[in-house]
């Protein structure tokens, strides 16, 4: 049971996250990856405009801020906000759980390579 | 920095849950959801074809098992594998960020009503 007194606490949080693309513009974010280019370079093939829209979701719920530079040429950056920093450790859990061996699958193998 | 030495650990998890629904329909299995009509109607409006591949999608993944009870009405209930039941940390984190305070938010919240 994910809380049985409040199952839908986690509900807005998975709704803003389940999107394609979120989750992995988010670890690139925290990878620190900032430019609108280099996210794009990293999420290919990406369009424009779903980075653009993932992006601009993520700024209101607070979680990106966004920093246009007038430099020539002139760039966009994002950055975590502090909510967003907040983040860190569904992604901690997301690794720590890529990283565990996975014994029932590791012995369902080795029964059918036995079979 | 998610892993610095190692930044693509996750991605693998990333593209595992981030599709449409995949998030909402663990949050189910985890809330003791078993069966397919169970899932579908507490994920409304979700079609019964998407329903169908996310949950092959775990299947192949050995995050959940199908069975097959040939009662009539024959049914079939989809289960939390061990190695899906061990995801259980990413949406203990997820449900924390959703409980914490906002300082940030409030305080800008707060600036906002008092400007």
């Amino acid at each position: 049971m994910i809380d049985p007194k409040c199952p839908d606490t986690i509900t807005p949080v998975i709704e803003l996250l389940e999107g394609k693309w979120t989750l992995l513009i988010l670890r690139d974010l925290f990878n620190g990856l900032h430019r609108f280019g280099e996210l794009r370079r990293s999420l290919h093939p990406i369009s424009p405009k779903t980075l653009t829209d993932r992006l601009r979701l993520l700024e209101e719920n607070h979680i990106v801020t966004r920093t246009i530079f007038s430099e020539v040429p002139l760039h966009v950056e994002y950055e975590l906000t502090d909510k967003g920093r907040r983040l860190q450790p569904i992604f901690a859990a997301m690794r720590e759980w890529a990283e565990q061996p996975c014994p029932t699958a590791h012995t369902a193998e080795l029964q059918e390579a036995q079979a």
